[in-house]
């Protein structure tokens, strides 16, 4: 068997560990495909840690006894989350997005996997301390952030639909009442898209009264899940609130049809008392 | 400013080259990020491409010139795309799958982040010689595998809405007809989601006789869009098929719902004279 040299190993583990976050990686699977003793291993692995810890990307976290291994929890810091918000506000003040009824177009952001991954990094950073078992959303806005969310925490994605479809199988379905609009909608989740008692992580691309939200929640709760934290990219101001403890990016507060100006500023994320590297 | 070691330089590009792929990165870039000479970084960069290489992973790709630079171009080979072929076929021959009427549940393995990012791998290595400008796919089940796949080939994604919704603003509307159970459906694509003359590929999860897609070449002809390939997951035999030129992962070819057992195979890709490295 080849032996490899630490620079051709330092690339090639590096690899392993980005492409798959929070997946662990036993020393002995490193040990045995480098043809190398596990003292050389964990040396290369003080490397990685310590480059990554440098760039503010991550960290590596080793878990020890017979089960253990490595791997890498991907973190971004203040600077660059700011970064991030400034451009997503840059972005949506963008007098073109505006359509008839003031609405505003997002497509294009939620189009754009770049930022989509830069979204879900944020969101993954806030939570990585906690163990998140699924990613939930609604169909279809939320759907691009929760997997960009996901694939950063390594957990499954649900999706709640607004009908109920024959190839979902056994569905639980609850009514919700939209906040702003007041319309009544349908929403329903596979009973086997998630176990009972899930500690879940709510994403979605708007938020106005928290209506979708709130009927979200309350859909959850038929399956015990346990609402670990709620993410959404943009908000609006509303007068009356159904979801109280939420994260923001960015917060469109006013629309001018006249003037044709959208007023953007940042979301809730950092005055939620949320600790950055 | 500090100087890097070349260590500690390896795990740094590879983890910019492999985060972002199809992405241009000048060498200056790396230059200037490190405080060492282009002739290091190109040492570096053989380094990398040598180890990725020989893993079968993918390649740096140079780009010469004033607007040149380098950037990673992932691939997998034949060995892993026929490993998670086996996985799908595998976990879609799981009975616990078949629904009422036939159907089979399916979001589990759409909600599996790990096993879509090989597949969006496999069809990204599929047309990684080809400029593609969009990812092309209909709410709701293709969205994920449309992200999976733009994110390794660097593309904004475009998604066709089953109905026309407000927040879209001026969209293009067409009604197709299903190929199977012959009903009239609407897609709709926002004018402002897919530039005129668009290199687009096209990626669903399920094809049987192919009307969905029809109708995606339909409308996308509306845009002048020049379909560079369609990619679904699983197909299913039909006695017509509506489109010719698709490449699959996985095939059921029978559902038996008294013995309940599901009979799958390859999909057509290995038929396809698909060419791995």
């Amino acid at each position: 068997m080849k032996k490899w040299r630490r620079s051709a190993r330092l690339v090639d583990m590096t690899r392993l560990l980005i492409q798959e976050p929070h997946k662990l990686i036993p020393l002995g699977t490193f040990a045995e495909r480098y043809g190398t003793a596990k003292s050389s291993i964990s040396e290369d692995l003080d490397i990685i840690h310590g480059v990554l810890g440098e760039q503010g990307v991550g960290v590596l976290e080793t878990v020890a006894g017979a089960a253990g291994g490595v791997r890498f929890i991907p973190r971004v810091g203040r600077e660059r989350t700011e970064g991030v918000m400034r451009e997503l506000c840059d972005r949506l003040a963008d007098p073109d997005r505006i359509l008839p009824g003031g609405y505003l177009y997002l497509s294009d952001i939620l189009g754009d996997p770049v930022l989509l991954r830069e979204i879900g990094l944020i969101w993954a950073t806030l939570f990585a301390g906690e163990r998140i078992d699924a990613v939930v959303t609604v169909e279809t806005k939320g759907i691009p952030l929760a997997y960009a969310t996901a694939t950063q925490l390594n957990t499954p994605v649900a999706i709640i639909r607004r009908d109920s479809r024959v190839t979902e199988g056994s569905v639980v379905t609850i009514n919700a009442v939209s906040g702003s609009s007041r319309l009544i909608r349908t929403f329903s989740l596979a009973r086997r898209s998630l176990k009972e008692g899930s500690r879940v992580l709510i994403v979605d691309d708007f938020m106005k009264a928290g209506g979708t939200v709130r009927g979200m929640v309350d859909l959850l709760a038929e399956f015990r899940a346990e609402v670990i934290g709620v993410c959404v990219m943009v908000e609006s101001p509303a007068r009356e609130r159904l979801v109280e403890d939420y994260v923001s990016l960015a917060t469109v507060d006013n629309i001018d049809l006249k003037s044709r100006k959208i007023a953007v500023s940042f979301g809730n994320l950092f005055t939620k008392g949320v600790e950055f590297q």
